[in-house]
């Protein structure tokens, strides 16, 4: 993972602008006047709309991608996300926006600003190749007065540790000639009240001119930038949002299963201690942990950690209980079946919603995944129904070889367990109780009892 | 724990009112014209502002305590809790509200609202014999049409696996006779936003009858009452309420920890993650928990799940964590003397704030009591300072033969650690710093950098 210098392919930096004294002045002036230009490396769900936000902004806005298909598309104005209209890439495309392969193009930057992945492996460890590839690819073609900022969640220490060498490496003095930050992409796909432009944005500098410009980089598109007195403050900031969120979701999935074996309704008592105006917040159990985000990142500062020494007891209890959710509504399935008789094996079970939460299209590490290969190695027959996902796409570790069944009539009564697994808008809830034979519901969909819905 | 059928001292109930159809209705009407009287079991944290509630929207409230100082003082017209003003009491006087020790006089209540302690045994086991003892001493003295609510925070079943039975046995027909339900309390001393009128009241009824004369009860005194399907559903409710919350902090307490090994200000972080608008809600560490709920609470519901052969392991690890908060502020006490070449033994702390949260003279369980132990144990010299409490009161299981210190130049000077452990508005911190060899802050007051503060 240490940086190659194939210097064969660039001048040596000093070279390039000799003698200017004041980098940090002029990359302000140029965001200040919309002059700068933004190159925004990895066009995914946190790069696309951030390269909408700055393009809408007024800014020329390059986009980096090693995905030559997803380049192709963006140019010829489509959008592969479904959130994110065409209509939107193309109105960029007209403000000059234009994705690239070509990490050369870099160097036409004022701006670097890197969302990539950053997943585990499967030893639950850090993969930060994604981060050190983009880095790497584009460390040769820098020059003086840039700033590059990374947004991909990951564990404290990252940028101060990993990147700033990287820099240092090819010469350039960091808070000097080039200016470093990290800001955590806060991203909510599907959230109708907050957008990228209203979500306020944590910035943290290599040092006291890297926040300057952090600053100056996103409060000239974010309507309101958080400063942090470090980079590693505002990484552990975004882990801290994420980790509140996996162990408030464990913590109300291991209430769920007291409250199941006591008999009490779950969703009763969670929106009734919601009325409380003070001192609670309502989290809802589910099928297990989905997205990008919840299920990954806590375990980026359970690696840290480890070298303090420590133990990060609350983010491993948590990810204990979210990632047993799925073998628990598994053994609900087989449990309604058993009670009328019927084994799993050879029944047909048709899964409800396969995205990872309601009114996306994203399947990353969606429950819903797991359940479909839980049961189907336990010798159910699998299918699945999801207007969002017409066709199973290619997942690096699931195959199906499915598409989404639509919702009639004869498609619910011919199925043996419906199983509710996420709470798409779009589905006619009445229409499905009415003609399903059994529903294990997930979600808390169906309020009241009904003879055919078991709640899970 | 069995009902005592004392029958000499009253009257068989089919003799008290003979033919009397329709009790609920009759309970409503009483309720709605205020004709109603309320009585009241426990004048304390939650019985006293509960009794100036229905004092002030019009109703005759009995209160009972088996504490005779207190009726006499509250009878005298004085309050003996700081945020409760002594006109207060002296204006519910001059409404009709009486205090008294004789539970006979329950008779004349048409409504019974305990508001008594539940705390846990030296085995962290549920307690419930100040609710037995007060139901037993109540159920001589009752007649049809009345309604017993109970709002001591319990295990679901304890209204109808305990109450239900002793009512019973005295020949009541709940839900028909008498009507039962439960209703916890919420009181949030020195919440200046939220009073006791306009904290929703959850409330559910033993039967549906009950659940009716429930809502009428609190409808008539609170603004928003929100019924729930059974009296397991609501109490828990309160118990989400407070596991949620001492899981919260249980989670940012060891957030704390990680953060002070990695140098990273916790509360820098939690400020800026709390810049989110969805999805996370800011908690705060702290040198342990106190008051007489979130360290508690919790543990009924561990003890009732092992019934259900369930452990709760968010629970216990919140527990775990929590309570080691206290020895690890005693090895920042320890560690920050060390720096100095000082040994704690013999050293002089003064610790600021005994009351377990700011701006309330509340000791219960606070954690300022078992750091002053811990030091004692230690051989360190221990005084306090608390404007909220100006003699150490004498507790159960802690003595302390002391007097809350003024904070002058002097008294500040002549310590070797000021351990602020309690936030009071009222201490002048600026001062304390100026004047102070070495501050020990476990609450995050002073945000930039002193020589003479550590956070802890």
């Amino acid at each position: 993972m240490q940086y190659v210098d194939n210097s064969i392919s660039y001048k040596p930096v000093h070279l390039l602008q000799p003698g200017h004294a004041d980098y940090l002045e002029e990359l302000i002036t140029r965001l200040e006047t919309r002059t700068a230009v933004i190159g925004i490396i990895g066009l995914g769900y946190v790069g696309l709309p951030l390269m909408l936000r700055y393009a809408n902004a007024g800014f020329k806005v390059t986009g980096f991608d090693i995905d030559a298909r997803k380049v192709a598309m963006l140019n010829g104005g489509q959008s592969y996300i479904e959130h994110v209209t065409s209509r939107s890439i193309a109105d960029a495309r007209n403000r000059g926006f234009e994705a690239t392969t070509d990490f050369s193009a870099a160097s036409e930057a004022d701006a670097l600003i890197i969302c990539v992945p950053t997943p585990l492996n499967a030893y639950r460890e850090p993969d930060l190749s994604f981060i050190f590839g983009t880095v790497d690819a584009l460390v040769p073609h820098m020059r003086k007065g840039q700033i590059m900022s990374l947004e991909s969640t990951t564990y404290p220490g990252t940028t101060t540790e990993e990147l700033r060498p990287r820099l240092e490496a090819r010469g350039f003095e960091v808070g000097r000639d080039v200016f470093l930050v990290f800001s955590p992409e806060r991203e909510d796909p599907g959230n109708q009240q907050f957008k990228t432009r209203s979500i306020p944005k944590v910035c943290g500098g290599d040092t006291p001119a890297c926040c300057k410009a952090g600053i100056a980089l996103y409060g000239s598109a974010i309507d309101q930038v958080v400063p942090v007195s470090s980079t590693r403050a505002a990484e552990l900031t975004k882990l801290l949002e994420n980790i509140h969120r996996a162990v408030n979701i464990g913590l109300v999935n291991e209430m769920k299963i007291i409250a199941d074996r006591m008999q009490i309704d779950i969703y009763e008592v969670i929106n009734a201690a919601a009325t409380k105006p003070f001192g609670f917040t309502p989290y809802y159990p589910g099928p297990g942990l989905g997205g990008h985000c919840i299920p990954i990142d806590p375990f980026y500062l359970t690696w840290k950690a480890r070298q303090y020494g420590l133990h990060t007891r609350f983010i491993e209890l948590a990810g204990e209980i979210n990632n047993d959710m799925p073998y628990w509504v598994v053994n609900k399935v087989i449990n309604a079946l058993n009670d009328r008789g019927l084994p799993l094996r050879g029944s047909k079970i048709l899964v409800l919603g396969i995205a990872y939460k309601k009114n996306v299209d994203d399947m990353r590490e969606s429950p819903s995944v797991t359940l479909m290969e839980l049961l189907r190695e336990r010798g159910a027959e699998v299918s699945y129904s999801d207007p969002h996902v017409p066709v199973f796409p290619p997942m690096r570790e699931h195959h199906f070889d499915l598409s989404s069944i639509e919702l009639t009539r004869e498609s619910i009564s011919s199925h043996d367990v419906l199983l509710l697994a996420t709470n798409h808008s779009d589905f006619d809830y009445a229409f499905i109780q009415k003609h399903a034979k059994l529903i294990v519901d997930t979600r808390g969909v169906y309020r009241d009892s009904y003879p055919n819905v078991v709640k899970s």
